[in-house]
């Protein structure tokens, strides 16, 4: 027994309460080293006994990665407290596994040896939105998505896709656009809009704020961005801004105050200055975005300055009631700001959705504390390695995404943004070389997958795209030159994802094959009987595959093709193409 | 190279910022596998440069428990932001640790294989009271030290020490008799006293609390709290109080009314009701702590019962000037309400001590956020293994107090409230067997280690009891009747701990044997040079210990003893008595 590779710590995504009533229980152990894991349990109160006698309850293994098992069991402790242990068994020893080490009999002398979750007070559970995990996001740059109103158009405004975007041309994108394209919206199917900046700033990204209150004038106005809402609002679409307060932009007059006036200025304190006066050149001396003396860093523990940006946080919920907030660099901004925005704004609304710009691993933001989610980048980064580069097999996306999946609790694995491409990452389409059945599949599993899916604009018609600027070309709109296969493709995908739960988060996830064999992805979501299987065959061959689920008995159905599979004995053979996919529910 | 064994995970105890320009980075190995470890570290916005190119800094062990070896490195990022991995060295390979896992080279194509400390930011550190890591407290509970006022005793007194305590009995003990004995405090040199709930209760440890803005009749009254609190400060001791926030007692008047008026009650939503009307046989229909009926869970996250508690909290600091808060069951409360706590408290008094009550890993309460120290019964626990109970050996102690060091981050180990007795347990002398030598080992372990010692009343003058109610016998004031050998060992580690700055918190702490040849504990705190050198012979017969340091060129001083050693050649042996000890000084 590898003693060493076992871990526990109560918290995070090992021990939690997902729901009022429930406490999830995960250990890590050795990849193939542990028979079975027994969760030893019980009130740490322990009365009317003069041992402390644990009732035992069998650990489920639920995935493998590369170096480790991971086992999980759900709970429902009597009294919401929690005192217990593990014990391993490998086939020839077996050990118990307390906060105080290894032992080989259980102690029962005390209950301080084990691990505790003392109590599940509902304050600290984790709660996202219930909406979020049914929703289907769709991730708009607003210069590039439509132009709607002309009058409203910059200066230096070029027609509409008439250049490749670079980092400083305009095409006239604005709100007034997307609400003429709500139909379209509705027709691919989505149910959520994840705006990138539409407050007042500089650039075409407008990630570099100077008025954190006022709408674009080049994407119209207050009142234009209320009728989008509504218009959203009747058609059963969530609306979730960008919020970028980890810095101001270089022209927002505070921070053009402090250049002025340096130590005078009564804004110097706004910012992470090293010395007056401001320099940019040859390096700032304030701290900034990256290196980059556009972007100054605001001083979020200053009460002023912290004021400042709630105040700006609990303006759009309130005059315009969005539904979410997505924040920009998230992770460079302190978690205590997080928690009071956290409180602030959800107490104005108590289903807003807030979600975390964080590329790495998020645990310390996902505590119920401060997010709701994250940008599942590693998601996105497994997806790519398989299906656009082909960089690693089946084999270690599944290891992969097992680590991904087992590095959060189960409530927020819900809920995180699962995305293959944004503003700030090469096009999908492009990422595949330009191959729609790759393609098709990265979207077969974005909208199958545990958590809450986001489409790039455009990447649903197949506009192409390198990293940025050249990832926000303009949205086409003529029907001739959209990829319409591409599109239905993508709409089927999410019609089937809102009328069968188990695709959406309804179910557990689970590979159940690695893929060594044949190179498919296979994996099941499952809930009370009901099974949906989604298998992709990443060989550019066609394969006869044979689906590693008893079929005997049961009713199978292809989703995608929405018809019946006739079934005789236990084995089901599918004849997948090159490339192909495969989503089925068998009941 | 046991890749399953490493571990490490941002924040917490494995990466932290401990000041403002200091990040603490710790990793996991398993026990004598790799021989040296490297930190690979760089800005995560690498300007100027097509790849990442990490600089490298060696890690040191810092120490060892039963399965691992840890390592330790302090930084100092330039742009308060780090990305980093580890270069693993078992003599016969090499591998790169980062968060996405193992590799033979360390990646430089992006980096976001890396771990990430995305900013140090100031509002996220944990910073507790300056002056907690050179304070030595004194723990009263306050029926039991002295009786200053006969006037308020009880109606059912009982002459001061005539009887055994019960859970039941009174002695008179008050805050007068407290107030009376600060010459002695002073005499024993201590410089805080953590006392036992004081406010209006119903039985006699008073943590059945009936209202939380009274003292309790029996103790004084606000003005002898006053008199207490100043007398205190006067003389350079601080002052914390106990608050019983996890439950109320049964006669708390807003229960009473619950248990009256049911459904009714304007109270009914301050506990956690399971169903009107409340019975308390032959279960109590409510939560409760532990199964008590007559300690009703408070529910904290009803809005209404969490003002009213913050308005507690803030009221005896703002009022009567306290210097620390002890949290009574604390790990049961939510963490929301220890956060708002926290605010509220320390805006009004920024050097405010918040001690939780936590026996067992206390990481999710000390993140900086919450609590500055919590009860370390983990520490007590080895203590009391090694020399009260022998039932371990130095090796064993040495590896489980390594375990308990590297919990935490450095500096809430500086912090940590570290006791050996409380009046939850048996006094020290009754776990010694009545042996004055181990105990006075006990307390040389006590006053020499990191974190905040405390002295629990009596038992420096070796009071004897087994578990409460045992261990709450009245204060023995007749000079013949106390142990003075003891006291005077006592007071002199008191002195020399507050003249010695390495035997407070101002070194680092190494275990430098393992203890497994001769049985002698030793270990270091060094700083700048100075070192200064614990040795605990835990043998019954005398040794002749060879101390394993070079003493060529240095000056050594027997602090206890307060006289220099003559030293010539490197080596130096000491002769210690059977459960002898030694502190000495080398420069």
């Amino acid at each position: 027994m590898l003693k060493e590779a076992v871990y526990h710590r109560p918290k995070d995504n090992y021990a939690y309460v997902c729901t009022i009533s429930e406490l999830h229980i995960q250990i890590r152990t050795k990849k193939d080293d542990i028979k079975r894991v027994t969760l030893l349990h019980g009130d740490p109160y322990d009365w009317n006994r003069k041992q402390w006698q644990p009732t035992t309850m069998a650990m489920k293994k639920s995935g493998s990665d590369q170096l480790f098992d991971y086992w999980f069991a759900a709970v429902t402790p009597p009294f919401k407290r929690f005192r217990y242990g593990f014990i391993l068994d490998d086939g020839s020893e077996t050990a118990c596994y307390t906060e105080k080490g290894f032992y080989a009999e259980p102690p029962v002398d005390d209950t301080a040896y084990y691990f505790a979750f003392p109590f599940m007070n509902e304050a600290d559970i984790f709660r996202a939105p219930k909406w979020v995990k049914d929703t289907v996001w769709y991730q708009i740059f607003p210069e590039r998505f439509a132009n709607g109103n002309k009058d409203n158009d910059p200066v230096n405004v070029i027609p509409w896709g008439s250049e490749a975007p670079s980092p400083s041309n305009f095409f006239g994108g604005d709100l007034e656009g997307v609400i003429q394209k709500v139909p379209y919206l509705k027709e691919l199917g989505i149910s959520g809009i994840y705006f990138t900046p539409i407050f007042k700033a500089y650039s075409n990204h407008k990630y570099d704020t100077i008025d954190y209150l006022e709408i674009d004038p080049q994407f119209g106005t207050k009142e234009t961005l209320k009728k989008l809402i509504e218009v959203c609002h009747e058609n059963g679409i969530k609306v979730m801004l960008d919020a970028v307060f980890n810095h101001s932009g270089f022209y927002f007059p505070q921070f053009q105050d402090v250049l002025e006036n340096g130590e005078n200025s009564r804004f110097k304190n706004w910012f992470h200055v090293h010395e007056f006066p401001l320099v940019t050149e040859p390096q700032p001396n304030y701290d900034t975005f990256a290196f980059t003396p556009l972007m100054p860093k605001l001083k979020t523990e200053n009460p002023e300055v912290k004021e400042y940006l709630l105040s700006v946080g609990r303006y759009w919920v309130k005059e315009f009631d969005i539904d979410g907030w997505r924040l920009d660099v998230a992770n460079e901004v302190d978690h205590a700001f997080w928690r009071e925005f956290r409180r602030e704004v959800k107490s104005l609304k108590h289903d807003l959705y807030i979600l975390g710009e964080v590329w790495h691993d998020a645990m310390p933001w996902l505590r119920g504390d401060q997010f709701d989610a994250v940008m599942n980048y590693p998601f996105m980064t497994n997806i790519l390695n398989l299906f656009a580069k082909e960089s690693i097999s089946v084999k270690e996306f599944v290891e992969n995404m097992t680590s991904v999946i087992h590095m959060y609790p189960k409530n927020a694995n819900e809920v995180a943004f699962n995305l293959v491409g944004s503003h700030d990452t090469a096009r999908i389409l492009t990422l595949c070389d330009e191959d729609i059945d790759r393609v098709k599949q990265v979207f077969t599993v974005l909208l199958t997958f545990i958590g809450s899916p986001c489409i790039y604009y455009g990447d649903e018609i197949g506009i192409t795209g390198e990293m940025d600027p050249g990832c926000r070309k303009c949205m086409v709109w003529e029907k001739e030159e959209q990829n319409r296969d591409l599109f239905e493709h993508v709409q089927k995908l999410v019609r089937i994802r809102g009328e069968q739960p188990l695709l959406a988060n309804n179910g557990d996830l689970r590979f159940i094959s690695d893929g060594s064999d044949e190179g498919c992805l296979v994996y099941t979501k499952s809930d009370s009987g009901k099974n949906a299987v989604v298998i992709l065959n990443t060989n550019s061959e066609a394969v006869n595959y044979t689906v590693p689920v008893n079929v005997r008995g049961k009713t199978v159905m292809n989703l995608f093709e929405d018809k019946e599979i006739a079934i005789s004995g236990d084995k089901l053979e599918l004849s997948l193409p090159g490339k192909g996919f495969a989503i089925l529910l068998l009941y």
